[in-house]
Formats: structure tokens, C-alpha cells, sequence
């Protein structure tokens, strides 16, 4: 969560115009700007920062600037990764996040991350889109409809008995519609969709204090076959 | 194509008798003798040369000569590995140009692969025969009724749509013969069979300008069992 | 058979009472005092060891001590790695040992295990139970009707043929009760139960002589579900 997770929604103004687009990597640990590293009680120190970008435009000198400044270190020891969504590397990258994704999830809920020890999950890899929209659509989908996301924590039982069932994305008002439908629905207002939604398809929670596993949501074949092959 | 596929049928005359061996490996892009180089307009130059090839007795000292000798590299600096087909190696090889097999496919029916940006695959090993002739069946069989193949190209969905339905290996008039009985129905005459019968099992082609997805062909396991495991 | 099999049964008096755990490794080729070894021919010679254990308690000075003068190298050459059954690592590492205890299974049934060319396999990943007994049963459970095991072999058909279906765990008169309650019936007496039941559910033996594939046994969902998700 303080590296992988796409947490930093960078925006800086330029004589290009406005740069906006989301970051993810361990230099978001060095800014520690989100609220989310106050739950987390973590923080990084070092003099080189690491941010991948997911865009389509090479960001302005002025973006650099701002994110050597946020992580203090110098700009000569900043490095950007930058790929759009509508690319091979943005399919992978966000296929790559459900372990993430079902974590972010946990936290939404009111879950302790800090009783889980590990993770694993797959996911299908996108098929490209046409236009980047289209692509956060289908990314998007390939989680919710398609990841599956397996955990190991030190919990009490009923703990996780109390969550599981809202953790996958099946629990969410909005499961059912396409990502890019929805977002068309709620007239292009990323944040009408319910937060909930954004979860793996499938959650399993493996407590090592009792050793059972409890397990939600399952993986939904026909909405992956029309939303990603469409 | 320039490397991992098979594309040198290498033959020497030494003392021993006839050497024969289909080579496959960087040095082919060192060499580029084969008229796929100039389809590809694409040659290498290096001080080594490596060349795998596919057989079961090890090459005279005239095929090393020969072999460096094309490769504009000095003997002692060319790397020669060989593995007969009915061994592990052998599987492992055929069923790993899965990918490469479905590109050589495009080009026999008029695609261009330039257009073509990656591409993924999977392949089921061949249990190893019991001579090399028949691990040629099984290892094609192999790639024809159990090969997968995914591409993200670059091109004009007419131009897919044109081709898509010829990608698979079912677009033979060939296709449902084990691969070793269809070679003995030909009188053992190899280029008797027909050519497009060398693809992957199911094919399908991501194309980045449109977002779509063309699919083809699908898994044969009734022809797989049959085939791998008589 | 040499490294990775838990073959050394570890047992030191010391102090804070006896200390006993599975050891598995390359330390075992140095030592070779398993009758195991005479029938590999194999033995290591080397100035370090490395030996990995199965339990939950530290093992004592005394342990580190024995162990390495039975591998004949200076305790400060040894490195011991320990982790407990219920854990991560646990599941991980019985899992991984799944092509090993399809070859001591051969062992058991006569096979000539030098006529193995390479094996590779799949088992299941057992979630972590709540105590060590429990993850012994769920992380053997996870092999016997999980575990598929491939191997390919330079025999007779008539050898294989006479050992293939005793292979599997199937063939064994305890398979079907879920490890844990079958250590109970026997009054947790491990060696009551019957030895011929310690295989992979699921075998197959590709003769290289011939081009023959034997095969038998199958992953037993219904088992799997039942005790490792219990």
C-alpha cells in the first residue's frame, strides 16, 4: 500500500497546461503526502525517488520539480516511468495492483491491514483499448469482474467474519454495469461511483490465529467476456 | 522471427556423410540468408554467433566451419547447441515458438508483421516419443490442437478481419490428422503437407488502434490426447 | 532426493529438553547417514552447510553443534533455517516437495529411481492451519489429492506398468480420510499409518524408451475443499 498502490494524484500547472495523473511507486513513501500513510505509520527516507505515472503525456519540467521537492531529493536523482492506460504496460500495471486493490478495500470497511502478513491474487491482463478512457473501463473491469486476491492475517475470527462478505466488488450498488457504462451514467463523475466498488471479484482471508479461511464473491466470466472483449 | 523461430535448414557434406539440422537462434540474424530477412529488413552483427539446432548426432567440424563462415565470425567464437527432438530440450523448444509459429502463419497469408508490438502464448509440453519422427509429430501436434497465441498489433481492423479466420491451425484442409500420420499419408514427403496447417490452435489479435479483440480457432484436447499420449 | 527431501529426522538433548525437527537440504549429502543414500550413491563434500528445519522452537546450541560435525564443517559454516509447519513458508515447502515424495513413493514400491530423467509437478498451496498439527495434516492433505507429479524415465513399459497404479496416493488402503482425523485413528501413532499412502494424488511417467505415457490417480476436489478449507 506504501509503494504499489496508485495513491498520489499528482496535479501541477505548467505553460503546457494543467498535468494531471495518477502515480504509484516507492516515492509516494518519501512525500507520505496521503492520508492514507497516517493509518499506515510508515514513512521512507533516501536520496532517490522512483514514481510511475500512468498518462499519455511526457510530464512538464514543472511536474518533476514539484515531486523532487514533495520526496526531498534532488531533481537530478528523480525518475519517472510514465505509460498510458491504453498500453500494454497499463494493463499489466493495474492487473498487477489487485493484491493492492482488495486492501484498499479492507481499509474501506474498517479492517486492520496491519493483521495481514501476506498476499497473492491474479487477474486477467486487458485487452488494449482504443482510447484511454476505454482502457481505465476495461482495466478496471479486469479487477472487479476477473481478479481474485488471497490473504494471510493474524485476526480474531469474527474480525473478518464481519467484513467478508462486503469486501468483494459484488457487495458494491454499482456491480454489474461495465466500468465505462457506469462512468457514463454518472455523467463522467469518477467520484458518483461507489468507493466500495473498487475491489477483486474475489476475496479469500486465510486466519493463521484460528486457521480457517473465509472466502466472498467469485469470478464472473460473462461480464469479463463482454466488458474486456467488447 | 530473427531468432527463435527455425527458419535455417542447415545441410554439410562432411566425411561422416550428410549432415542436416534446422537451426534456430541469433546467429540466423548474423547470417541472413533466409528470404524471411529481407521480408523483416532486419540483420545483426556481432563477434559471436550462437545457433541451436534441432537433431540428434553432433555437427562434423565442416558444419562449424560453414556455419561461422556465414556468420562473418571467427570458428572459435561461434556457440553451437543441439538437442534431438525426441528429448526434453526438444519439447521445450517447439512448444516455446508458439508465438513465432502464429507470425510465420501471418506471413504465409499476407499479414504484415511489422504492425504486430508484442505477442504471448502458451503451449502444452509433448510427452517425449520414442524417436525422433514421431516427436516431430507430437511436438507440432503440439502447437496445432493445443497452442495459444495473443498479439497487440498496430493495424486497420479490415486488415485483421481479412485474415483472422486463416490464423488458426482448423483453417487447413489438413487440419484433425495427427501431424505423424498426415506426414506418412504424404509418403513421408514433408513439403506435401499443406503450409497453413502451421499455426497455433486459437489465435487472437488485440488491435491497439481500434480496441477491439479478433479471435479464432480453439484447443483440439480430443486431438491432443489421441496425439500426445498414444 | 539428495537435498530437497525432509529425510533427516532431527533429534538433540539439550538443556531446555530434546529439540526434533524434519530436516531437508543439501546438508543431508554431507552427512548421508540416511539408509536413503545408499541407495542414491550420492554423497556430498563441502566446507559449508545448509540445512532447513520444520518446527517452531529455535533449535539449541547443542543442535547446531551436532549437526555440524555430522557434516564434517566448522559450526561457524552452517546455516540453519527454520520455520514452523503452521506458516507461510510451512505450506510453501511441503507444496514444493511434491515431485520428491512421487519419487520416494517409487522407492517404496521397488521402482528404480536412477532410470528418472526429470519430474515436475503442481500442488495445491494448503492455507495456514491455527497449530502445527493441523497444518501437518492440511500440507500433506495438500500433496495426496492435490499433488500431480510428471516424470520422464529410461525403463521398461513392463517395469513402469507393474508399479503405475500403485503410485498414486489412491492405491493406498487410508487414502480418502483427511490426514489429520486418519493421525487421530491411528492414536497419533504417524508410523501406524500405512507408508504406501505418502505420494502425490495424481502420477504420470513418460518413458523415453518407448514414447509411452503412464498415468494414474486424480486430484480429488471434493477431499481438498473438505479439509483444507475446514
Amino acid at each position: 500500500m506504501a509503494a504499489q498502490y496508485a495513491g498520489w494524484a499528482l496535479k501541477v500547472k505548467s505553460a503546457q497546461g494543467e498535468f494531471f495523473a495518477m502515480g504509484s511507486g516507492p516515492a509516494r513513501a518519501l512525500r507520505g503526502g496521503e492520508p492514507l500513510f497516517e493509518r499506515l505509520e510508515y514513512r521512507d527516507q533516501a536520496d532517490v525517488a522512483v514514481l510511475a505515472l500512468e498518462g499519455r503525456r511526457l510530464p512538464p519540467e514543472e511536474a518533476a520539480e514539484k515531486i523532487a521537492k514533495k520526496c526531498n531529493v534532488s531533481p537530478d536523482c528523480l525518475y519517472l516511468l510514465i505509460a498510458p492506460t491504453a498500453s500494454l504496460v497499463g494493463s499489466v500495471q493495474v492487473a498487477a495492483r489487485v493484491v493492492e486493490t482488495g486492501l484498499h478495500k479492507m481499509l474501506e470497511v474498517g479492517f486492520d491491514i496491519s493483521t495481514v502478513l501476506s498476499g497473492l491474487g491474479t487477474c486477467p491482463l486487458a485487452p488494449i483499448a482504443g482510447d484511454d478512457l476505454h482502457a481505465i473501463g476495461r482495466t478496471n473491469d479486469a479487477v472487479l469482474y476477473g481478479g481474485r486476491a488471497w490473504y494471510t492475517v493474524r485476526a480474531d475470527d469474527a474480525q473478518i467474519e464481519e467484513i467478508i462478505e462486503q469486501l468483494p466488488s459484488s457487495a458494491s450498488r454499482d456491480y454489474g454495469t461495465p466500468f465505462y457504462d457506469l462512468f457514463q451514467c454518472y455523467g463522467g463523475d469518477f467520484y458518483e461511483i461507489d468507493p466500495l466498488l473498487f475491489s477483486p471479484a474475489e476475496v479469500s482471508i486465510n486466519n493463521l490465529t484460528s486457521g480457517r479461511t473465509f472466502h466472498a464473491g467469485r469470478v464472473n466470466g460473462e461480464i469479463i467476456q463482454r466488458a474486456l472483449l467488447a
